[in-house]
């Protein structure tokens, strides 16, 4: 099933030593010697780590689908396979805290695979001296995003390393759902012709994290949009016949996630920015800043890409879910620019969407 | 199928706030008001983790045998799943990295539950400025190691962390099998008159992790065992009909491991000293560490808790395959001392064998 690999397989070598007996295995051509932040933004630079380091190495058709987890059947079970790591800082901030959006985070990866979640695991790396309350709050609101999303935490392992060696608390959630069999939803989904879906206001998750951060107050508190997608996922699986794509927008925000679909499925994607629903406190937000919203992360939206006949029941059975009562369509799929997105901006010109460059907001999620 | 929560399906509330509002959760006792070193040891204060913080909340029925990995079935398919996070430091050592002891620390917690290892989830978190040169090691070496063990890396995501937020890089590794039938392997299976067999010498991955640490050199380099134990436990499956445990004994050595498995089979565990594999250089290593072998970490190693009947068919088995080639029987199942370990040493005295209490070789995978 798996492509064989004599490599490796009988003695007890290791990748370099390997490499270096055998005058093989270069290290990729990059243009960095080093990680940098940028190389987790979501963004171009994440791209690049994927493409030349990553996928060369383990390659294999699930992963080549580059999609939000990997879909495949065992024993005749049609299965979806995500997994997420998460490292926000601070780990408490308005609308939620690490352990609930490690919760939704992997919960969402499967239901943009068409899945029903089912079961997570938790990974936790702590650090000496995290506070126990600290911890034991964390793993209350992760019990409760458990429940609230309908899944089981069902196995897990703790780690401690020691002080200054981490931050406090990373979480890694993976999770295991079931995909239906009508259900076919990837990135290289995406064809002409097809409407772009987002299920609500964008740019929430990132603006609350900065403004707790950076200590910003405004008139009314911005709180995160974390939450479950999985309801509304379904509720729009249950109308919809046709939904090509699905995606939420976190690292990297809307307009990343829009190109990594654009190359995968080589279509161009064009956006009205008229037409993307974004609240004005958060508007406001993002001009203090300087950050442009398409850029910044969401945590409880998802953009769904439809053929056009799907359009009106899909979006009204996302207006009538908590979850997607802002939902809105804010582009469609072209035939022209394969591979980019282009926007037209309020003021009445286009402009080229590109992935996120460098990194705004690091730790983000 | 899940248990229902009212508590935060509704609101937006983290479990902080909730706790205050309803004045319930109050954080259980600990001895301890802050993470310590130990609690990641997989010793005693590990256990304390778990059973007043972790299972309290996330209390299921899959989560309560506390195994390896947990089992299920979805729609016909019985599946093991499993997740397992590495912070080894160094993140090179003998005989193996990070990347090779990530992959086979998941297909073993895998096999542990008697499944075969199909598909492992791959979460990085990189510190910023680990080089690129050391990540793309890591990841070729995890490449073979996943080749060698047959299983396919399909899903993946990589978090950046500022310099000094992490240590150069760890890695979570979750997992998915399938078990077969007939098996039924979990720690509470173990009963009296099983007998007890350890697949091979103890003690080698710990040893060769803290040498290499502290600058220790030896007449023979000590390399870690880390190896995958699937094709060893499949051997082991095809022979013995009536295998009741497999434990792969990592943080604490034999000793925490057998110590839990007492526990949670209420059953008493006694051990022959003079029978267990050690060799003569780990053994050295240990007296001059002043390390105690039942408490060093095993990468390469399992336990197997069989009827009596079993022994000879799985002790022939595992000798005839090469990383079985030590195994021996070194203990059985008592209906004394339930709940506890006993060895007789080989001076002939009898001795309570515990937990790991308190943490020798912290980061050690």
């Amino acid at each position: 099933m798996l492509p064989e690999s004599k490599v490796g397989s009988t003695e007890e070598t290791n990748g370099a030593n390997l490499c270096a007996l055998m005058g093989a295995c270069p290290l990729p051509l990059s243009d960095y010697q080093e990680i940098v932040l940028a190389h987790g933004s979501g963004g171009k630079l994440s791209q690049q780590l994927i493409q030349e380091i990553l996928l060369p190495q383990f390659r294999n058709e699930l992963l080549d689908v580059q999609h939000d987890g990997a879909v495949f059947s065992v024993n005749g079970a049609r299965l979806a396979f995500s997994t997420d790591s998460f490292v926000v800082s601070p780990i408490f901030f308005p609308g939620g805290d690490i352990g609930k959006l490690a919760v939704h985070g992997t919960v969402n990866d499967l239901a943009m695979c068409g899945a029903r979640p089912l079961y997570l695991s938790t990974g936790f790396i702590l650090e000496e001296g995290l506070s126990m309350r600290d911890f034991w709050r964390v793993v209350v609101s992760m019990r409760e995003a458990a429940a609230a999303a309908g899944v089981a935490l069902v196995t897990g392992d703790t780690k401690v390393v020691d002080r200054g060696k981490a931050d406090k608390i990373f979480i890694n959630t993976s999770g295991i759902g079931v995909v239906p069999e009508r259900v076919n939803i990837h990135p290289g989904r995406a064809r002409t012709g097809d409407k772009v879906i987002v299920s609500g206001e964008i740019a929430v998750h990132g603006i609350a994290i900065m403004s707790v951060r950076e200590g910003l107050e405004f008139e009314t508190e911005i709180s995160s949009d974390t939450a479950p997608l999985n309801g509304l996922v379904h509720a729009v699986l249950a109308v919809g016949t046709d939904i090509h794509v699905l995606r939420d927008p976190t690292r990297g925000g809307i307009s990343s996630a829009l190109s990594e679909i654009a190359l995968s499925a080589h279509v161009g994607i064009s956006l009205d920015e008229a037409s993307i629903p974004i609240s004005e406190e958060v508007k406001g937000a993002c001009e203090i800043l300087g950050l442009d919203p398409l850029y910044v992360a969401n945590e409880g939206k998802f953009l769904a890409i439809v053929a056009a006949e799907e359009v009106a029941p899909v979006l009204a059975a996302m207006r009538a879910h908590p979850l997607g009562e802002k939902a809105a369509v804010i582009g469609s799929v072209t035939d022209d620019h394969r591979g980019f997105v282009f926007m037209k901006t309020r003021i009445g010109g286009t402009r080229v969407v590109e992935m996120l460059s460098g990194e705004q907001l690091p730790r983000i999620c």
